[in-house]
């Protein structure tokens, strides 16, 4: 119904071409059981490489993805024991007993690999058909870029045909916000590498960002070359605005 | 490649479901001819009654929209004379010359009746296919938006089987920005109307600002109770905030 403005979508795209991949489409359905059979049997007919499904495992009565993929997939549900564990614990840490939709998050098809949610309480999972590996994450944002980040972005560059390289640079002394609008920029302008800055704190209250660019070539030395450049220029860039970095993790 | 997020899609969607439509699908595809052609091929095989493509009609050498399309369609392209005197009197306001990737922007499939576009400079078009109509719009937001409302939603709405009620509240001396969280937060509580402010600056100098809630139901009488409840839930909420209104338009 257009209520939301689909940032997954373009946030995972990112992070895919980023590591290598072409992205095929991004396609939103209705929260119905024909558009999402009808959708994920499409993928696997096209034999994309990954399809990732985001949103619909949360405990309420209208979150019934897994079912959805099950039946795609002609896989039975079943409670998964590793996920029951996940979301079992989850709810004693917040004093709370499981309930039949509680335990509906630890219902996976058959032949899942659950992935913890350090955020909210819905595992998601990975479970592959013949060559294409669906992963099924929550759709709040938060919850499934954290998942991605930890558990998925590490196998899906494994698997890429692609080589993927990161250039880091250090930059002290300088607080988040008053640099973000450089990062940026050059982020826009160079959409062939994914550029992410890691803030941190320092022990005696200074700051410390690191800039991490993420780029993808057929070898080692071409995704090297291609995040070196937009590291570079991003460095060049600051030091015109009068900000000093070095590189190195 | 995620660099842009889609605020198109939603925006569309929220504007064809307060008009009465169930949108099928969102897609997104990259820019090459075999997956556009796919997908409208698709559209047209689903026998959808409404295909809203955006994007890729400008000048420059990677904008090819229509020429897609018309394979699609088994059209030829052809220069839509009407098309060709909206684009040139466009750039002869500008004091620009006519230059084949301008007059790129004329060529349409054979048979489409093009859409007038008061904010840059490429037409829209629209064609039906069977009992599809396809409307093509450009991608910039502010051209796609305006030129859906005034030139294709109207249309879209007599079509619509579903009977489409306006309601309107008039606010007078308080200027936009103070009442646009209460606003928002009722148009997100009601997904099924579509919620609209337009201010106005009057001659005096002090503010006017319309709230339109438009709603679609099976009858007339159903739309409009359905207007009317949202539209006097944000006049309550507005009350409670101390912000007076009244109904009319």
């Amino acid at each position: 119904m257009g209520v939301v403005v689909n940032t997954n979508g373009s946030w995972l795209a990112r992070k895919l071409t980023s590591i290598g991949y072409r992205v095929d489409r991004i396609i939103v359905v209705p929260d119905s059981k024909n558009d999402v059979v009808e959708e994920v049997r499409r993928a696997l007919s096209r034999g994309v490489r990954v399809l990732i499904v985001t949103g619909g495992l949360g405990p309420t009565y209208d979150d019934n993805t897994a079912s959805f993929i099950a039946e795609a997939i002609n896989r039975r549900m079943i409670l998964n024991a590793e996920a029951y564990k996940m979301v079992s614990e989850k709810y004693k840490a917040m004093g709370q007993e499981m309930t039949p939709p509680r335990e509906k998050q630890a219902w996976m098809p058959e032949g899942s690999i659950p992935i913890p949610n350090p955020v909210g309480t819905a595992p998601g999972f990975v479970i592959e058909v013949d060559r294409t590996i669906i992963v099924c994450l929550p759709g709040v944002p938060r919850e499934m870029k954290k998942m991605f980040e930890d558990y998925v972005e590490k196998r899906l560059r494994e698997l890429s045909a692609m080589r993927v390289v990161d250039e880091w640079l250090v930059i002290e002394g300088v607080e988040e916000s008053s640099i973000a609008s450089i990062i940026e920029a050059k982020a826009k302008e160079h959409p062939e590498v994914y550029v992410k800055t890691h803030p941190t704190v320092l022990e005696n209250g200074g700051f410390r960002i690191r800039v991490q660019v993420t780029a993808a070539g057929r070898s080692e030395e071409e995704a090297k070359q291609k995040a070196l450049k937009v590291a570079l220029d991003i460095r060049k860039a600051l030091e015109e605005a009068g900000v000093k970095c070095r590189t190195g993790q």
